[in-house]
């Protein structure tokens, strides 16, 4: 395991040291963060939440080794009674947030982090890049396999992915999100999903010619004989030695199981239907046509509208990059502090833009479902409060206050969707596949309207407060507005 | 150091196996593949070559242990033999590029792999990843910088980019670029380059009020009294606590040396302006006035347009992600390959597409400046070609190849740019320091027309090709086209 424990913004360290100086009792006061995001990517109606096992990994491991007091030391900045804290440092705090793989809206706590002060500086800058960065991918591969409509997807994108963490990890997001596999061998191997490919333009080159590559290829590949075929031209070469290739298998009795081209260049649309009119006349009916070069959800859908034969499909960069979109915009904010006498005050940011104050206070999201079982709101409330499935429940907007539903007892359900990672430092979280966070995803998604599961102008469901959070959230922005004032 | 042996597309495995199979005659061949890229990212007049030192760390670690074995073994798709050579794998073979930090031209070969034909597959994807992603952020670094006009640049963006790799490693591209720093602790430790920062609004909100905080920061760190001035209200909480804040350390006679303020949400233009002129008036008139929140290369000029008073910019997502062009679309293409007579054959691979024909056979690249010292043109040339200062040289554009130009000799110079990183398997390349990495990227700025430095619609300098590999080029797809007809 990496030592990332100074995978962290400076400020983080000099603030945790002026804590620190403070002494005990302001430090280890506790603290409530909240990690939350403001909009979804990619104008998608819901986000994919991901990044859970990494995220538990790193706090797991956080400890400072000699080499990094020794570095911070030379920073002339931090003094030997931090350095000698930070040498026993470990995190004693806990954890909730939502289930990897669950969908999530704007504006509702993902992660809660309840810990001593000067922990929760710490962790901030590596749990927000790793959630981000791993939500954004699922989201999108969630984007381009809704595109696909049933097809399956594959994901390709690690030569232009950003690092090779964004090659991994980004995989095994897309993976959660959705894709059935991935071309990097190293996340097959990390996260135990199904690794793909066949050939690339180098195979055919390196032999006397395509049809001679193809042969080779198939003898040795039987049941994985997706053949490239726009080496040299697609129409004129390339699909008549395809289908040369699959007659030959035929005389030698092998049987065509996996078997297909792949266009990688060109009028995807016109190559495609060319190619299935050729495979089909050969008798080849059954034989995939898999596209790739520079595809995202946009292209996809094009292409289905111009009828492309297309069956498979393999999408990199523009996945692996989350290219139209390439951050998701996750922020920690803290949300209450013990003060002097031990109690939890809630804490409040204010912004010009009403959007961008914080909710403050100890809470928990509830997920309200309708009658059909899907997802009518997330409702934040504050810790304390009990609401019950035996009561009617009143909804309303947090904003456009007057916007009000009223669901009658035994027409809604309520689920919590918050859940320990650690407490009290203990990890109690457990792994699972990502295969079968994927496939919690995909129930995740059967609680979404289809309005909410398109791609373009979606529904997004309701994020509410509770009226007792919101009634105090009026009051602490009111407040503070009086003391500056 | 991280075993990255399987971060490789399973379709380079399958490759290599196939080829394994044909024995030793054919997958000990010798092969030569390019790396080059074919436009700027952001329409840039160029882009900055990054990811030298990385990509020298994996090859020289690439290894396969028992663990990377078995999980090929499960796959039930590779022989025993061929796991049994990957066992003893180890790169052998010669690789070439130019110096990191260089400035770089769409086309070019910018890496250069010279090895058995089964090596070169494997390195690809890893290869492609690490070189594609820092040379973008660097490039993307450089139009930040470049539109600060002067002002110092801190690379923030550790908590949005794609993971801690992209984090990592975009902030080391990011200081080649021509940042002064990054706040990236980890960054700074692995590459011994300044690390930034001061305080987050957690600081304010952790104390009874925003004076308290800001007080506190200043006995702490008095030489780094930036204070973050928009946790309430900027222009009536913020900057007057800042102001007596300074007037405080006046008091205690702590010397103002690195103080000012820092902007984080609002209107940038106006709130800069304005916190000028209240610094201004309260007799602080080399105050810093530092901004951030989601800035790039554009909102910079137009903020510089507006007569912003900013002169300290942090710079995050936008950078860390190159949010507007994701991905830097290097590619790895086969060029030559040895016959059966041991004797290398130039490949080519076509398209429809002009611009992607690949350039075959063993290249190198020699950098053409004129008069003023400022590169002209890129020439690639075949390797046993002999260009010498004490000729003539004729330039043409190698598609409108009627466009010549002719230096007299003495009116020219010539620099060759790709240099051995491995010969034989054997590193031969020496680690630098980032930050002279950094220095050498200024020097070869100073060798581009302002023209090309121009952020909007920029010129790009030639890249031509002798006239002997233009020739072999337009044989070779003469041949091609009437081998499939």
């Amino acid at each position: 395991m990496r030592n990332l424990s100074l995978l962290t913004d400076y400020y983080e360290l000099l603030m945790m040291q002026g804590i620190f100086l403070e002494g005990k009792s302001t430090y280890d006061r506790k603290a409530i963060f909240d990690m939350f995001y403001r909009q979804n990517p990619n104008n998608n109606g819901f986000s994919i939440f991901a990044g859970v096992e990494q995220l538990v990994d790193y706090i797991e491991n956080l400890h400072f080794e000699k080499e990094d007091i020794d570095y911070l030391r030379k920073q002339n900045i931090f003094k030997e009674e931090f350095l000698n804290y930070l040498k026993d440092f470990k995190f004693s705090g806990s954890i909730y947030s939502f289930l990897e793989g669950s969908v999530i809206f704007p504006r509702e706590p993902l992660v809660k982090v309840v810990a001593p002060l000067i922990q929760t500086q710490l962790i901030e800058s590596a749990l927000l890049n790793i959630i981000n960065h791993e939500s954004l991918i699922a989201t999108k591969a969630y984007r381009v396999c809704k595109a696909a409509n049933g097809d399956k997807v594959m994901e390709f994108g690690l030569r232009r992915a950003q690092g090779p963490d964004a090659g991994i990890f980004g995989a095994r997001a897309a993976i959660i999100g959705g894709c059935v596999g991935t071309s990097n061998v190293l996340t097959g191997k990390m996260f135990d999903v199904d690794i793909m490919g066949t050939m690339a333009h180098s195979w055919i080159m390196a032999f006397s010619n395509e049809e001679e590559a193809f042969k080779k290829f198939v003898d040795y590949y039987p049941n994985n004989a997706i053949l490239l075929v726009d080496t040299y031209d697609t129409l004129k070469s390339g699909i008549p030695n395809a289908i040369k290739t699959f007659q030959y298998m035929e005389e030698k009795n092998i049987p065509l199981t996996k078997y297909g081209i792949r266009l990688d260049s060109g009028d995807l649309a016109y190559l495609s239907i060319e190619a299935r009119k050729m495979l089909d006349e050969a008798g080849f009916t059954n034989a995939i046509i898999c596209a790739s070069n520079d595809l995202d959800e946009d292209l996809i859908q094009s292409l289905k509208m111009q009828n492309a034969k297309i069956t498979l499909w393999g999408v990199g960069t523009k996945l692996i990059t989350s290219s139209n979109q390439a951050s998701f915009g996750g922020v920690y904010k803290l949300v209450a502090i013990e003060d002097e006498k031990g109690e939890l005050v809630p804490k409040i940011k204010l912004s010009d833009s009403t959007e961008k104050i914080t909710n403050p206070g100890d809470k928990e999201v509830l997920r309200i479902y309708d009658n059909n079982e899907k997802i009518f709101a997330d409702l934040i409330k504050l810790k304390e409060e009990q609401i019950s499935e035996n009561d009617d429940l009143e909804l309303f907007d947090p904003i456009e206050t007057w916007k009000r539903t009223t669901f009658k007892k035994g027409t809604y359900k309520i689920k919590k969707v918050m859940h320990p990672l650690f407490e009290n430092g203990k990890k109690v979280y457990e792994n699972k596949k990502v295969i079968e966070i994927q496939e919690y995803t995909k129930k995740e998604l059967s609680t979404l309207w289809e309005g909410t599961l398109r791609l373009t102008f979606p529904h997004e469901p309701h994020v509410d407060l509770s009226q007792k959070l919101w009634d105090m959230k009026n009051n602490y922005i009111k407040q503070k507005i009086k003391d500056w004032r």
